[in-house]
């Protein structure tokens, strides 16, 4: 079988762990930063060491295309995105650009026979972490954001987005735009950021697409009054009422299907001042479910949640809601089948996090491949996969390019 | 019986409630500031319109004393403070030296006999809501605070109290400062701030003392992963684990005392994102009791609490703790037969909240009157006393000061 070059990748691993090197194991590169821009130059570096020249669209988004034997055949895409989260990982997003500029260097300095050109992708601001949105470049290349309001996304520290896309230097054609005429698919190969393959010792994730997700605001009103002088019985304290209502959605949503998860993570109390019973909470409840009938089962049980807790009224309010997206199936079976050929373990999954590929999925055939990380964690500097597992990863990529290459 | 003036109450609660007006039936009066120094002119003129001068300490608290027969004997005073919090309301702290002004006036325009002198006294900074801590100037004079620490307290724009009190003109001798040697006994008289009175349709609250009170931290150990990408059964969520610590120590200390009040004011979440699995919640406990024992047996619930809630570890600790302070017997006997002879209902009660009187305590006989707050409302703008229980509430201070002079 054909294979990637773990030297290789180790080395890309490294030198891209430089760009924004936190200092304790991870990095801090956000979009468009100079850490981003150093990363980006050296995906220019890597892919003209191997003939192959970059071009950019107007959303600085970077294309590198290895020409194939019938160049009037549409591209085969690979893309990830190369910023962070705040001391994010080393593998979050950058392993997809390494396995592009791999697969690429790969077919390119073994000759492997391809008829499709051959692109590796970068797409700009992923993360959203200065510049929200997440995903807004693939959002506006796709059609789900409109570029002007995107332009306008401001950083905590007042500059705009469109500000920091001219400065960088990196803005190019809206022509050169992923479409899908001139390009047939996209992979995208992407750590698990989840504990499921390590747990079941599977070293490739097959993903079949991203889970449909809702999110609920659930508020409870009482009354503050002084911690001091307000007898027991004549209180209505919303943070009390905010735990019972979480215990109590806790306690349903348990008796759901076992692959729902859904998170109460952020909370918000009013006034939040420790003499003072609080009249106002606030909490988030965010699930996910790749079959819409368990969404709507936990809906049902928001609504029908009691409309008062411990004297206190409980509102809820659907914050915002996005459906399954299911990967191409012809795709899905051309990484399984990549998978069986290396002799990996595999399994079918979801994706539960958020990723370009999901808008591109409703432009073009698309797909995901992930690979296992470090118990489970992500968006934080202990992320890890090991090289042994990128190369596996990487490999089932090139071989899934070369089937589709095939087509 | 005698009676202390009804309109000229209600000239002086509506006249104070000009300084600092926030348009809206209440005040922003912060220590120090304009409105204060407003409230503090209002206070000097008043007195001297009585024929009494007001001099300062070296706190810029202010003294209105009114000579008696016997000038030789110890001073009684009345006090309390004209600051608030941000949109408190017309009655805390300035309702108490409105009663000064109103007794000591009554005192001299009716030429009521009294062979001690009579002090009006205004404590500076009583709600530390610039300055921190609150209950300062008392807290100096009663030799709780050191008084160089408190001089350098910063507003959250960075002025400290000593820039504020050098501006402000009122200071002045540390020789006056009250003392047990040139006083005798102090009284404060205060709205309650809690709906007891009202509810049980009392007049006058014969306060005992202010409740001994303990607040602890309790925090949550848990493990931050991705909302979307990690399984139910991996989790450790420390937000759902202070929910349950929370409910389990409501469930606890409802079984305790019936006077016991406790309060779970604060609550901070990290990283507090929707789609991040919380990894630490830091909640309040404050419990207020004025019998010792109960507040042991709050601290025993607190400390076999379970070590674990929800697969996360949870600690407790100690912030801080007063004891219950005791108010001098003569004094509450005083108010308690003060108000019989007017035939107004009353309760005895403790104090939940903390107040100046409660320093001076240490230092002299003191005691407080409460007087009903409508709806238990205090520390905002709807914060109301109707004129006839402000009435009555300074007539039982009349009364008692006289009873005071007959020692």
């Amino acid at each position: 079988m054909l294979t990637c070059n773990k030297d290789r990748i180790q080395n890309k691993i490294e030198t891209f762990a430089t760009f924004g090197d936190a200092g304790h194991g991870g990095i801090t590169r956000f979009s468009l930063s100079e850490e981003a821009l150093m990363a980006r130059a050296e995906f220019v570096k890597r892919m003209k060491a191997v003939g192959v020249e970059t071009v950019t669209d107007d959303m600085a988004n970077m294309y590198a295309t290895l020409p194939g034997t019938e160049d009037t055949l549409p591209k085969i895409v690979m893309a990830s995105h190369c910023d962070s989260v705040r001391n994010g990982g080393n593998y979050d997003g950058i392993l997809g650009v390494i396995t592009a500029l791999e697969v690429v260097e790969t077919i390119a300095l073994e000759k492997i026979p391809h008829r499709h050109p051959i692109t590796a992708m970068i797409w700009t601001n992923e993360e959203g972490s200065l510049y929200p949105p997440a995903m807004m470049s693939s959002g506006v290349v796709c059609g789900k954001f409109d570029k002007v309001k995107m332009l306008s996304s401001k950083s905590p520290e007042g500059k705009t987005f469109g500000e920091a896309l001219q400065q960088s230097g990196y803005v190019g054609d809206e022509a050169n735009r992923l479409n899908p005429k001139d390009y047939m698919s996209m992979l995208e190969m992407h750590i698990e950021q989840g504990p499921v393959l390590e747990a079941e010792k599977k070293q490739i994730g097959v993903v079949e697409g991203v889970v449909g997700m809702i999110n609920y605001r659930i508020r409870t009103y009482g009354q503050s009054d002084h911690a001091g002088t307000t007898p027991m019985p004549y209180r209505r304290d919303a943070l009390l009422a905010a735990a019972s209502a979480l215990k109590y959605l806790h306690e349903q949503l348990d008796k759901l299907d076992i692959n729902l998860v859904y998170t109460t993570g952020e909370i918000f109390c009013h006034p939040c001042v420790h003499t003072v019973i609080p009249d106002l909470v606030d909490f988030s409840l965010d699930a996910r479910h790749q079959d819409p009938e368990v969404i709507k089962q936990v809906v049902k049980i928001i609504k029908n949640m009691p409309k008062e807790f411990d004297k206190c009224e409980v509102k809820y309010q659907e914050a915002w809601a996005r459906n399954t997206i299911e990967f191409n199936e012809e795709l899905v079976g051309f990484v399984q089948k990549s998978a069986d050929a290396y002799g990996y373990t595999s399994r079918k999954m979801y994706s539960g996090a958020g990723h370009d590929a999901q808008y591109v999925a409703g432009m073009m055939p698309t797909t995901m491949i992930f690979v296992p990380s470090k118990d489970g964690h992500s968006h934080c500097e202990p992320e890890f996969t090991s090289v042994e597992d990128c190369l596996q990863g990487i490999n089932v990529v090139l071989q899934t390019v070369l089937e589709i290459d095939k087509k």
